[in-house]
This record gives C-alpha cells, sequence and structure tokens, in this order.
C-alpha cells in the first residue's frame, strides 16, 4: 500500500475536528469495571511456533512445542500430537473455554529481515498480542524478527467457543502480511458446557464434543483446499492433508469440519450426501457461502441416511470446481 | 480441467502415507446402526424426466411422467402439472417429509455420445444416486447416455425439509456438468409438521403450508433470473417464467419465494416493499447474499403493509443490476 | 441499460401466455383485509433532504430540516444533529417501530435535468413511495426534478426494526440510480421493546437501546469504508467521517456498529479484539459477509475482555485491505 493510502485512513475526505474531539470528551459517567472473564478456571498452554519456508517457496507455521498444563498442575507436552515439519495449513490449537495460551513465535525465515506474526480471531487478547505492527496498533511491532522471537498470550473467555483463524499480519508489505503465502492456522475452542448443536438422524441435538472422533480443518484459498485432520481417536494427532484431500471416517462415526476462507475470492463449500446446521441456527443446509476469514464449523454422522462411499466434497463456484478446487469424503465401514 | 489438476486432488502436496492408514486402523468401537430414517410412510413418487435441448441451444430437464402413489395405495398422475417442453429451471419437484422418489433419466440431447445426469441436494440417497461419475465416486458412471437411462431413488427423511436444487453432475467436461447451460431445477421438500415460520402481519409465526398460493421459484446465474411459478390455486400447476420475469399474486395472498444462485457469480437478492425471515433465525431481512448454488427460501404476505403494486426485485450487485437482472412482483387486488 | 434489456424483463424467453391468465384468475377467497400495521402510535418525523454536489463531483444527501412531533403532540427541532452540507453516507435517520416519516426530496444537483429519489428498505410505504421511476413502478416518477420535490411516507410498522439503507433509485441512467456516485444513506428503526440482543460479558443478553453510547455506520463501497457516527451521549449529534475512519469510545461503553454494503464487491468485515452475534442467531462471530446493500448490525462492549487500544477494522479481502480498506476502533480509558 502506498503512503497516500496510509495517510488517507487517518485523515479524513473533508476537515472534522469535531471527531477527535468527541472521544476524549470528559463526560461523568459511572466507572468501568471489566468482569472478570480473564480469570484462569482452565488450562495454560505453553507454545512455541515457528514461521519457516516450505520446499515450494510458501511459508508455513510449525508447531515447536506444546505444553499443557492443568488447573490442577501437572504437565503434558503433547509436541508429538503435531507434524514435525511446517505445514498448510499450520498447527490446529485446541483450547477450552477458561484455557490461556502463552504462544513464542520464531522466525524461521532465511535471507530475511522482514518479521512475521501471530493475529488471532475471537479470543481475548490485549492490544500488545494483536500481532499487529506499531503502524496499525500504536504500540509495538508485535511481530518476531529474525533471532528475536514474541510471545502473545490468548485467553479463550468464557463467549469464545468456536473455530477460529490465526495468520500473520505483518510480513512483506506491512498491511499485508504473509498470510497469502501459507503463515496461516486454526484456532479451536470447544465450549466449556463440552457440548455442541447438530443435525443428528434428522433431529437437532446437543453433541457432546467428546463423542466428535475426527476433525477436518478446510481452508479455501483461492482455487485450492488445504488441509488438517485432528484424529480425535488417536488422541489429537495431527495430520497434514494439503491440498484438496481426501479425508475419511467410518459410517456413523461424528466428525466435525472446519471450513474457512483466505484470501480474495468467495466460495461455496458444498458436501455431497450430507446436510448440517448453519451454525446458532435452525436452518438446514449443504452449500455455504465462504468468504476470506469467514466460515462454518458443523458436525455430521458420517453417511447419515446415505452410507458409505466417496462423498465428493468442492466449491459450487463453476470456474474452481473448473480448476480442481474439490475433494472426497471417504466414508467406509 | 486438466489431467494434472485430477490427479492432483488424489495425490497430495507432500507425501502423507499416515492419511490412508488413519481411516483404516480397525478401532474397536461400538457398532453403529443406522436410524430408520428411511423408512417410508409417505407417498412414492415415479418420475420420468428427460434431458433435451432448447431452441437456445441451451438444454433442459422436461417432465416426462409423474406418477405419485399414497401410502394408502392410490396412485395419482400428475404429469399435466408440467410443461411438455423441457424448461430453465427444470419441473420443481415437490415432496414431504417421508416421501420417496424414483427418478428415470432419459438422455434426449442429440448427436452425442455424452451422458447427462441428476445430482440432488439436501435429501438421502445411497452412493449409487450421487449423480456422479465413477471418477468420482469410485462405482459407477451415474447417468444417462443416449439410449441408456438412469435411475435415481431419493428420500426425503426427517430433518431434510427445504429449498434443494438439482442439476447434472457430468455432460461435456466429466468434472464439471452441463448444469451452467441449463442442466437445473428445484427440489421442494415440505416438512411433515406441515409448518413453516415467517413474519407474518409483524410477528413472527407459523403459516401452514397448505395456505401458500404460489411458489415463485428464481434461479440467479451470471446476469439473469430464471424463473418457475408452482400455482397451489391450479393445484401444483407449474408455469415456466423464463428470464427475468413479472410474477404475481393477490394482495394478502401467502406466497413462497425459492432463490438459488448458480454458475460463478455472487449476487444480493432484494425484493421492494417486503421484509421476511432469514432461514432459521428471527433475523428480518429485504436483502440476501446469494452465491452459487447456495439459497434463499421464505413466505411473505403479498403486498403486507405496503398495498397493491408493481415491486420491483433485482440484484443489488450494481453491474448486474445494469445488466438487467431485475423483475417485478406484481401484487393486485 | 439498453431498451433490448428492458424490453427483456417484460417478455419472456418463449412465449408464456398463462402467465398473466394466472395471476387474474378471479379465483373465490375470503376478502382480505390487510392488519393495521401501519396505526401510528409513534412520533412523526417530518424531514427535508436534498440532494447535492461534493467538492469531489460525487453527490451526497443533506439534512435541511428535522421536526419530530411526538404522540404527545410536542414538536422538537432536531436539524442541528445533522452536518449543514451534504455528506456520504447520507443524514441518519433513526426511527422507533410506530413511528412514522414524511419525507420530502429536493434536487440541488445543479446544471442537470434529471432527477433524483428515495428508495428505503425495510419499513412500510405504498407504491408511491417506492422511489423508483414510472417505467419500473407502473405509478409515476417518483423522483425529484429540478426545481419540483417529492414526498415520501414511510412507516416504521411493528417487525421492521434494523438498519436499513435508502438510496437513489433513479439518477443518470434510470435503471441503476446515482447510489454509486454518493446517494445513499442509512435509516435506523429501533424496536419498540427497547432492546437488542447482545454478547456482553461472554453471554447473551438484552441490552437497552437507551444505553447504546454510540453508533458507527460504517458503508463498504468498492474498496472503500464510509463512515459516520451517531453520538448519543450528544443526544444524536451526527458526525461524517468520510473515508476509512477512526472512531472511537470509551472502555465498556456500548456502541453499535451498522455495516452495510454497496456497489459491486463482496467484502467480509472484521474488527479486531472484538467478537459479536451474527443478527437473530445464538452464532459468536468476528468477520462477517457483506454483499452489496446486505448488512450486519450489532453491539459490542468496547475493549470488553481486551482493554484499551487502536483496534483495527479492515475488510478481509486481501486485494480490498491493500487498497487501504481499512480504520480503527481507538478504545480508551
Amino acid at each position: 500500500m502506498s503512503l497516500s493510502c496510509i495517510l488517507r485512513r487517518t485523515s479524513s475526505f473533508l476537515s472534522s475536528p469535531l471527531l477527535l474531539a468527541i472521544f476524549f470528551i470528559p463526560i461523568a459517567q459511572a466507572e468501568y469495571v471489566p468482569a472478570k472473564t480473564d480469570s484462569v478456571s482452565g488450562s495454560t498452554h505453553r507454545i512455541t511456533l515457528r514461521a519457516a519456508p516450505l520446499p515450494s517457496g510458501q511459508f508455513g507455521y510449525q508447531m515447536v512445542s506444546h505444553k499443557i498444563q492443568t488447573a490442577g498442575g501437572q504437565t503434558e507436552d503433547v509436541t508429538a500430537r503435531y507434524s514435525d515439519k511446517p505445514t498448510i495449513p499450520g498447527p490446529a490449537i485446541v483450547m477450552t473455554e477458561g484455557d490461556v495460551a502463552e504462544i513464542t513465535l520464531e522466525n524461521g525465515i532465511p535471507n530475511t529481515d522482514q518479521p512475521v506474526s501471530l493475529h488471532v480471531h475471537g479470543v481475548h487478547f490485549d492490544i500488545r498480542s494483536d500481532g499487529t505492527m506499531k503502524m496499525l496498533n500504536g504500540v509495538a511491532d508485535e511481530a518476531a524478527f529474525p533471532g528475536k522471537p514474541y510471545t502473545y498470550k490468548w485467553t479463550a473467555a468464557p463467549g469464545t467457543a468456536g473455530t477460529w483463524p490465526y495468520h500473520d499480519h505483518t510480513f512483506g508489505n506491512p498491511m499485508l502480511g504473509a498470510e497469502d503465502k501459507g503463515l496461516f492456522g486454526t484456532l479451536i475452542v470447544n465450549p466449556r458446557s463440552g457440548k455442541v448443536p447438530a443435525l443428528i438422524n434428522g433431529k437437532i441435538e446437543d453433541v457432546n464434543v467428546g463423542d466428535i472422533k475426527r476433525e477436518f480443518i478446510l481452508w479455501m484459498h483461492e482455487t485450492t483446499f488445504w488441509g488438517m485432520e485432528v484424529n480425535n481417536i488417536l488422541k489429537g494427532k495431527q495430520v497434514p492433508l494439503w491440498t484438496n484431500p481426501t479425508v475419511g471416517a467410518r459410517l456413523g462415526e461424528k466428525v466435525r469440519f472446519h471450513v474457512i476462507g483466505l484470501g480474495t475470492a468467495f466460495h461455496t463449500f458444498h458436501l455431497h450426501g450430507h446436510r448440517w446446521l448453519n451454525p446458532g441456527t435452525t436452518h438446514v443446509v449443504d452449500t455455504v457461502n465462504i468468504g476470506p476469514i469467514s466460515r462454518d464449523t458443523f458436525v455430521v454422522q458420517a453417511g447419515e441416511g446415505v452410507g458409505t462411499g466417496d462423498w465428493h466434497f468442492h466449491c459450487h463456484v463453476i470456474q474452481h470446481m473448473q480448476a480442481g478446487m474439490m475433494g472426497d469424503f471417504k466414508v467406509v465401514k
């Protein structure tokens, strides 16, 4: 972005001196006491991520270390869940409402003096964990430079359950970030209630998160799906699926799809033979609009009402299909 | 799509042998007994459709025969409801949760050895009724070749009420289908409860499906609306409306709009002077995002609060309006 | 639009004489008595707006006069709330369910014989207040010509609460309107209940409209945000924010965002550090799809869970970000 564009957002089309005045007017009001939503009653995740190059010249986030300390004080090292290489999308970080995460990002991109960062959606963090540069946040370059890691703190407060993207917000062009080159990944915050609504056997009911066998994360980037499976049968083992993947489940398993957009294109995600609830509604759908960073998360029972088979999924925008934006949901006995 | 694209979806960006291993791991689990959602307690629809050319060089589905056998055993021939020519969109098939349909598709396209098919959304069917080619489903070319019809079975199980598209998934280019040339139509599954929520006189209430006088089906394809009316006053008579149509109703009649996207473009559907519920929510809207195959269905009382008049409807994307993507909802006394 | 396009919408692709017959068939039915949704029990707004040029060569609506007569008979002149110049977006008109508005539009565009109009969404009006030209509505050119104002009547009947756009539907090209040159503005209809649902401290609850301190109206037009603040602390004072603005609030203030699309592009609106309810649902989001004239309205508590800071907002379509489509939500103590 040119300097003129940057200036444009801080100036006004016509002079508007009233604006700045207004939000500093010292109007008396009851003092605001923020609710204690950040109180930690869950686990603490201590994570080190590294931004690193892929053989293709793209970038990916790589899990270096993930240790979980429970409220009771035990610590478990779950690093072995993850690929030991950078992947696209990056590692899926799974939390529960009440958890906090301290995430240190290392810059492993060779031959550059450019920073990389982590901007996350949905959860709570103070302005120093926004993952933006000082020109935007006014405080600091919240990014990892070569040899200088940066640490973020995220709080999965009550009310933040959902599927959220994280991505770079800095690289190369300070406004753009390297998200478009592969620096994006997924945060799943499960509700403390342990239940999510779903359409099961034709009725809306609550499904126990603990009964979800597999999580299929599908990012829709221009004309390509980029996938990651979190296999809960294998205790959260993460399987990079790369591009336009085949995913699989046994007939009747409850699986959860997380579909997220990225980049510039708008998509319609369709999965053959299955239908699901539009989140937060009673509306049954099988095709949903996905724009850059907008998303849809839903649980289905694999093969419900349709049985085993190679159930095609694809973007229903015809030119995207023609470019190969499709995959296979293989349901087996 | 080139062969390289096809190969791309079955290979991986980097080798990922773990994937195939995972979904065949024989983990012990309680045996899955699918719920008997397919039990037939409704009517059976025996339908013959034909894909055939239009004078314009486009293709359309044509209703050849539609007989309905009720649970009580009576059979009614409703073929006269439909146009006796191929239309765009194709015939609207109306079912109720609990019904099943056996649909035989004939290929009436001259001078070709290419197949045509029916892929339907929303309802239940086994993998042999997916309407895709063997390269996708791994089982069969589920399509009608010249002289070789193909029969599909759809089950409108509980939980599948809604407006669903059906369309070709094969012709010409095996990945693309001829949907873009006109081979698309509409399946309406009414809920067994006989009721759908709507905003009536400013309040959300349940409307009896039997009180809906007219169904206006509007497909949004690139810069054109393609319409079909199902007139329930005339016992389901279907009126092809072709492009950018005028539709009409008497003041106060309950009518249902079914708006469906197709192709590559995204639209915003707006109807003047009326407002409605976003499906499955309490949100009152009058402009909705429609992407390819995404859809919006809603009931309005014609002229409610606004009276008679030529109420314009159009895509609110300016370049689509400029290209003539509009029509008229004429409300008369 | 060319004449051939206009003809196209009144003719049919193939001849379809059945259509016109159908909606005039004199079928006996119980006479429709419209519900008395238009009964006035609220205030009457008497408004004069003028369409006028901006120094940039764009057009804007300007508030000339706004007087509110309450049901009790008192009249208040609130004209001083507004800028005394034309603005983009135009003045935000705030009503409550039960109110009516009589709006006279003047054409203040020099050196033209072209009309300008007001087409509003969501509320009730008869066909003479549709703001379209006779070629569309069949009744009249519902527009202000130079020297000939036109008066519209809008009724904010029960069931019309929401954020609605108003815009020209006539200028220059009769089908297109000058909305694209700046003739657009915002109507906010508050519910008579005085309450709107919101996510507050992580829980869904009803917020009193009277507790909303500021309204931030953000129109997304191609690659630019155009903003207007309605400052309720200052009794509804309106502050034009022009392009890609900085908006501000004190920590903990309840503020309401109204995000509306316009033109040809689709967007995803994202606000850093905050999350909100998708309207009419229980779905918590922080990124929403916005198409031309589609919209999202939501209440947040400024800085909830994240504190003070410069919280970035932007379109998440990468090429739109690169073009500078962004702003700043400055939360201060």
